[in-house]
Formats: structure tokens, C-alpha cells, sequence
């Protein structure tokens, strides 16, 4: 199906080498609707792998899945001051609920029927924090229905002008966790927790280092307390927001009356949280590992973890390698590895190669009849390195070598990072980064909007997050690293996606 | 959360019953939208352990999940003539994509911004055949990449009047697949084979009998050459439609141009497939086994298959049970039973006992010291029976029960099914059972249009398939049930939902 198209290389144009990327492993397409793509097999099985793991780590805390409206009343949109106005500008409307043919001939020939009008318009939900604080209020009566802890996974949908495939799209697929608790101090460590299984999983299953932390008030959530977030590097050195979690306090539970009955009688409101991760990061996984030979997919996440692909000339000599691709196969599924054996005659060896590795396959094994007599296949990791596997014990050899993998794609993406953060930035120095090869900017920072705002205008770039104590310089910044005022926190500064 | 309120019984107002069941079990609640559910956490448990059996199958017969747009453009639909038409009067329409302040003041003064009309407007998917058809045209081009066999698990919106918790609402959850096919058979044998797999799965799993056939031109799909269904009788005698599959001949494919080159160097259009089961089946689930004190669900899809309730009145006695629950947890969850072990001391046993029923856990294990003592446990099941477990390899006895249960819930439904089935109706026996008790009627059809239009106009039933060869009457009619011309098939008519 895949024409064999060469990859735009990073150095020349990035961005057209992100799109060639996706579009040769086939991840995605666009589609004929604006802003929304396909999401193609290869691609939604990246998505199944990302879900079930993150779902286990839901489920292990206590999580329940669950599933309300795609629709929201505009009403209730509105409950929430800050929160409509975060949305108003890009919500997809539904207004009417019949077609009706306009008597003009022609098959195309429908419009929208004006007398099915609804009252009042329903909004395609952007985040369901309403209709979900909306049915909270009804089912939480008493302390003892708390903590609440509901996620679900559902499509949503903001109406993006610049999209890109995975990064920003109108609709993408994403999870949103909901909950209730009786304190703040709950609902604070509920949040914190959550950001520690994204960072757990971005960094363990994509293999993507993230810094945690806090945003600041110009970057936070509409109608959320507190804000944090996990943010990646690039390999643009441009940030990539990865997740968020919400400490929304009490402004939801106000809003839709969500109160509960304490121990001694009283009546309080409860404390939400939210948070989320979406499809975007299938766009961040890309762009953390990828080459210009195509996808590079970390192995604990690659839909196809091992190809086979064996060598022949005479039938004879197809019918030796494809039996032992075979038994391997198996051997290796039996071993839970998800395998694929290329048996096609109708590509030469060196066209599937290609094929596999701009679908990220981690490691290939060739087997040509030399092979079979030495009782091994030859293994070729994506990321560089050929080396003989014995076909004894196959299937732990292979385990180890995608262990291996695994751990060299997280140690190359943090010491890309690594490379790319500046601790201690000076406002000159800040400034030629911003301007030159981008990156993280670890400095001081007044706390104030004015500069913030400044410092976006002058550079593009905004503050990611005020990062946690683990990723905080050893020397505590004294001053703003822009203003000169007395620093209040630390701050990583970059220009993002 | 739940009050502890009494089920109307089924003899005294099914539909309540229906209602009653869902509540009490807690699987859904109405929204604040007009005609969609939330789907609260143990039904969302039950949707997706249905999702999980059916996925492994659809994937073991080589098919591949993908995502494609919630929105369709408006044209897009009108491009298959028959397919717009049973489609036009219930689609919602996104038209608009911002809301603006009204000037008013006060929070709730948003409105549709009217400068935000878009060009063409957007249906929002009621299934998706014409965009799904319109990506094949891009992706296929020779034989080589046919079939192509996909899948997506998605939201649904169909604008409906009349609504039912699961059983018809605006918004629902299902699959559908999509394949394309260089062949009219191989279309057919698809089809088909999934039409097989819905039997299998609800049967096996679902412990719901179907019976297996094809529809009539009055009942086939829009757009569709045939429509094939699974059909299920439920307590009430009324049918349920759980699933169909369509040979969409070369319908979609003229319209949306999906061509393909053949070996010998010709074009020729696709033949396309389309088949699906939505959340509809819960409905058919809780109709099919449920009695006046709630949810029967069968154990493969019990989203808690076994509760442990220890009984105590002393601390040293709950230190004994509890150990002793805890300890059967493990080894029944290291045996991939699901089980849930209630320690709350706010309710009493019996409570306790009529939540889980309420709820649907095909078996409640009570430990209490006595049984301590005895070294077993007292299994009550939820069909009925109580019989002392031993604790010695009590996993493998609880798989065992639950096996049986499974089996007998299949059992029970079959004969029910039997017992309002008639073979070889007469024309009076019809009238009679569709004014009283109803049921399948298995009878002669003359293949008219007018005749079925009767009949329903007449009794309310409709054929609900012409029944494949299996579930035919030995003796075959001749005449027609309702006219007396000669029957060209057998039908099995029903009242339905």
C-alpha cells in the first residue's frame, strides 16, 4: 500500500520530516474533514498499547472506568466562569437534528432541515468537567461516598485553526480522570499521584524523560486551582506538553452543587480533580526517538515488536528458512512478543527492510540458509548494532534485546535532553537560545505575569513548568532571570508545541 | 450510594422492572441530555469485558482496529442515495464552532456566535460507511491490498424520539467494521463469518441464544444489497435485534470510487462489508437472565464474578474471617477470577447480601466462624442453590460453579426461548400470540411487501429474519401464514423492540 517514498531529512525540514515520518509507518492520514485525521491500524494499536497500560495503572489506584454524554448543554458550559471562556472559541455546535431534501434534483441535493432547531444548542464536549460534576452532584450524598475516582476514554473535540497530525488535531482520543474528595489535601495528593503515572509511563513504556511541575497562573487549566504538568524535550528542542493533572479545588463542585454530608452532620463541598493524557502522545513518542529512516518505537509500545524476515533464492531453500521463521514465530509468541513474519514474494529483502524500519520495528531477524546451517538468525536493531541470535533459546535472547533497547532509547533521549537544558540561563543567554536551537532554560523567575508575558513576546517561549524539587538546579536562582527582581521558584522556560 | 429501594417485579410493569434492574445494579443513569446515558462504572466493566471477547476474535480472523472522524461531511452522506434516506431524520448537525457573550449580563449569557457558521455543515457519525469508504478509495489500488479488514470501537449519534437506557439512545457505543473485498462471495463469506462470530460470542459468552438469518428488503440496512442478523427473544416474548452484518455489494464503492486494479491489469469496484453490536447488548444481557431481585449476569462477563461477605460480631472474629476472606481473594484472583471481598462495617450481612444480588455476582461466598472452624465457605449462588466450598483448592472449585452457572443460564434461556417459539403458525395462532403473550412465530412467507406491511399494520410484528438452515422448521411451509400464496421461505416473526 506504502509507496516507497523517501523521508524528508530532520536537518532539512523538520516538520515535513514529521509528516513523512507518520504517513510511512502509517499512523495516521489526513482525512476530508478539517482538522480531524485517521488513525490508521499501525498507529491505533501504538494507541491499544498506551491504554492498556495506562488503564492497569489506573485500575491499580483504584480508578473505575466509566462513560458519560458527548454532549453538553451550553448552559452548563457556562456555570463555570473561567472555564467557558477557556472554551468558547472552539466548540463544535450542534443546532439541528434533521436533513430535508432542497427539491433541487441531484443526489447532493439536502440541507439542513431549519424546523428541527434544537432549544438550546448542545456543545461536542471539549472536556466533560460539567456533565461530569453535573452527575456527581447526584450520586455523592455522604462522606462515605469519597474519594470518587472516575476516568474515561472518549473522543473530544476543540475547534484547532493550526492542527497537526497527533500534536494538535479537532477531535483526538484522549482518557480524562474525574474524582471527588472531602479535602483539599486529598485532591492535592490525588493530582501529584496522577502526574507520577504519566511520568511513569512516559518514561518507563516511552521511554520519553519528562520534567514534572506546576504551571503557572497564565498556563492554567480554565477553572483549575492548581495546574501540573509533564513536559518533553523534542528533538527540535522544543517542549512538548504531555499530560496534565487538575487540582480543580471547589470552583466545579460551587458551580454544580457537588456536596457531601461530614462525619459530624455538616454539609461541604467537595474538592475535584481532573487529568489527562491524549492521543498527542503517539506525536511526542515520534518526535523523542524517530530517525530519517522513520519511526523508531521504543519496545515495550511497538505494535510489532520483532520481524522475521527470511532470505531464499530456490524453493528448496523457501521452504528451509520459512519453517524455521515459523517455529520462531511461535516460539516467540508463546513468550508474549509481538511478532510479524515476512513471507512476501512479491519484495525483495531489502524493500521490506526498508518497510520495517520506517514502521519502527526495534529489531529484525534475518534468516537466509547460511543462517539455518549455523543454527542462528542475524538480528538488526533499529537503532544500530547486527549481531548473530542463536536459535536456542531464542525467545529470552530476543526478550533481553528488546530490554536493552528499551533502556538505550530512554538513556539517548535524556542525554539529548540533558544536552539541551541550560541551568543558571542569564537573560542574554536566554535570549540566543531562544533565538538559536531552542531548549529547556532553568532560571529564576519574579513571579510575575508582566514578564512572563514580555518574555513570550521577545522569544516565543513561555514557562513549562516550575519544576519539582527533583528537577530543580542544586543552586537555588537568587533573581529573575529577565526583571532582575528576587526570584520567588525556579523556572523552565521553552518554546513549545 | 445506592438506597436500598425495592424492584418492581416483572409480572407487575416489565418496562419498570427493566428500569429498576439498571438503577439498582447501578450500570447506567440518565444525563441531563435529552436521550443519552451515563454509563456508570459496573455497566462500563461489563462493556468492556464484551469489548475485550469480541476484540480477540475480530483480531484472531485478521481484522485491525483503526479511528476515523466523529464528523461527516454533509455531501458525503448524500452520496449513496438509499443510505441518506434512512439516515436524514436523525443526525445531529454541528453548524457553528464558537459561542460568544450576549451582552446580557449574568453567566449563563453565551450564545451561538452567528459569524462562526461553517461552509458546509457537519454530521455527526449515525455509522461510518461513507468516510470510512471515502479513506479505501485512497488506500486501496490492486488486488495486493485486498481484503482490507478493519474495525473501530466508537461513539454512535442517531437522533432518536423515543429512548431506553441501552436499549436505544442518542448516543451509543459499538464497533463497526468495514472490509473490502476483491469478490461478491468473499464478501458474502465475511459477512457471514461475522454474523458467526456475534452467535458465538453471544451465546457463549452472553449465555443469550440467537437465532441466526437474514432480513427482509423492508428491514435491510440503508445502502445494503443484504442484511444478516442475530436475533434474541427476551422475558417479555418481545425480539431483540443484537447484531447485524451487511454485504454492502458495490454500492458504497460506485459512490466513494473505491476501485481496484486486478491481476490481469482491469478495474473493477470493491465489494464492501459492514457489521456491528453496540451496547444495545447490555440491554439484551439484563432482559434475558435478570428476575424481580435484579441483575443475573452470566460469570464470563460479571464484572464480579465472586463476593466474599465474612460474618462477625466480635473483634476476634473479624480478625478470623477477614484473614481467612483475604486469603481466598488472592488465590481466586491468582486464578484470574474476579472477586470482591466486602469488609464494610456499616451494613449487616443481609444488606449486603441484597446489594451483590441486586447487583448480579453469579456467586457470594459467606465465611463466618463456624465455617472458619470447618475449613469452607457457604456458596450461595445467584441463580439459586447454597452449598458449602470447601477451602481446600478452592479456586478450582469456584471456576467449576461459575462454569456451571454459565451453562445453566444458557440452558434456562434456550427453553424459555423453546417454550414461545411456534413452528408451522397458522394465520389464527398468529393473531392470538401477537395479542397475548407473543414470541417467535416460525410460518410461511410469500415474499411480499404488502403482505409483511399487513401483518405489521395488523399484529405489530415484523419477520425478524428468514432463519438460516439450522434454526428451520423440519417440515418446510408451503403457503404464506398471512395470504396463502406459496411461501418462498420460512420466516420467524416477532414483536420487537
Amino acid at each position: 500500500m506504502a509507496q516507497a517514498k523517501r523521508i524528508t531529512p530532520r536537518a532539512q525540514d523538520y516538520s515535513e520530516w514529521y509528516n513523512d515520518v507518520i504517513m510511512q509507518a502509517e499512523l495516521a492520514d489526513y482525512s476530508p474533514v478539517r482538522g480531524c485525521m485517521v488513525i490508521r491500524p499501525h498507529g491505533y494499536m501504538l494507541w491499544e498499547l498506551m491504554q492498556r497500560a495506562l488503564d492497569d495503572m489506573f485500575k491499580a489506584t483504584g480508578h473505575k472506568n466509566a462513560y458519560f454524554p458527548l454532549f453538553i448543554p451550553m448552559s452548563f458550559l457556562a456555570k463555570e466562569a473561567q472555564h467557558v471562556e477557556g472554551f468558547a472559541k472552539e466548540v463544535a455546535l450542534v443546532t439541528h437534528t434533521r436533513l430535508r431534501a432542497t427539491g433541487k434534483p441531484g443526489a447532493q441535493a439536502i440541507e439542513v432541515d431549519p424546523d428541527s432547531k434544537l432549544e438550546e444548542p448542545l456543545v461536542v464536549r471539549p472536556t466533560s468537567e460539567t456533565i461530569i460534576y453535573a452527575m456527581f452532584s447526584k450520586w455523592i450524598q455522604s462522606y462515605r461516598d469519597l474519594p470518587l475516582l472516575l476516568n474515561q476514554w472518549c473522543n473530544v473535540v476543540r475547534w484547532e485553526l493550526r492542527t497537526r497530525l497527533f500534536l494538535r488535531t479537532t477531535e483526538f482520543l484522549w482518557q480524562e480522570g474525574h474524582t471527588a474528595h472531602a479535602t483539599e489535601a486529598e485532591a492535592e495528593t490525588e493530582a501529584r499521584q496522577m502526574l507520577g503515572i504519566y511520568r511513569k509511563f512516559q518514561e518507563e513504556w516511552m521511554a520519553m524523560p519528562v520534567i514534572t511541575g506546576r504551571k503557572t497562573e497564565s498556563e492554567r487549566f480554565a477553572g483549575a486551582l492548581r495546574t501540573f504538568a509533564v513536559e518533553a524535550l523534542m528533538q527540535d528542542n522544543k517542549a512538548l506538553q504531555a499530560g496534565t493533572a487538575h487540582n480543580l479545588g471547589q470552583n466545579f463542585a460551587k458551580a454544580f452543587n457537588v456536596q457531601y454530608q461530614t462525619p459530624a452532620g455538616g454539609l461541604e463541598y467537595v474538592w475535584n480533580t481532573s487529568w489527562g493524557v491524549t492521543t498527542r502522545m503517539i506525536g511526542g513518542l515520534i518526535m523523542t526517538h524517530s530517525d530519517d529512516n522513520g519511526l523508531i518505537c521504543p519496545p515495550r509500545l511497538a505494535p510489532i515488536q520483532v520481524v522475521i524476515v527470511p532470505i531464499w533464492k530456490s524453493d528448496e531453500e523457501y521452504s528451509q528458512v520459512s519453517a524455521v521463521g515459523l517455529r520462531v514465530k511461535t516460539e516467540l509468541e508463546k513468550a508474549g512478543i509481538r511478532v510479524e513474519l515476512d513471507l512476501r514474494d512479491s519484495l525483495k529483502p531489502g524493500a521490506k527492510y526498508f518497510e520495517w524500519e520506517a514502521k519502527g520495528v526495534p529489531l529484525r531477524l534475518e534468516v537466509g540458509p547460511r543462517d539455518v546451517a549455523a543454527k542462528q538468525m542475524m538480528g538488526a536493531r533499529r537503532i544500530g548494532g547486527k549481531a548473530p541470535v542463536m536459535l536456542e533459546d531464542i525467545a529470552p535472547r530476543v526478550a533481553a534485546a528488546l530490554a536493552e533497547i528499551q533502556a538505550q532509547l530512554f538513556k539517548s533521549a535524556k542525554d539529548r535532553r540533558e544536552a539541551h537544558s541550560i541551568r543558571g540561563v542569564t537573560k542574554a543567554q536566554f535570549i540566543d537560545l531562544m533565538k538559536g536551537e531552542g531548549g529547556f532554560a532553568f532560571g529564576g523567575f519574579c513571579g510575575s505575569a508582566k514578564c512572563e508575558a514580555e518574555i513570550k513576546q521577545a522569544t516565543a517561549a513561555t514557562i513549562r513548568v516550575l519544576p519539582d524539587a527533583e528537577f530543580q538546579s542544586p543552586e537555588v536562582p537568587k533573581l529573575c532571570m529577565w526583571c532582575g527582581s528576587p526570584s520567588i521558584a525556579e523556572a523552565v522556560w521553552a518554546q513549545a508545541y
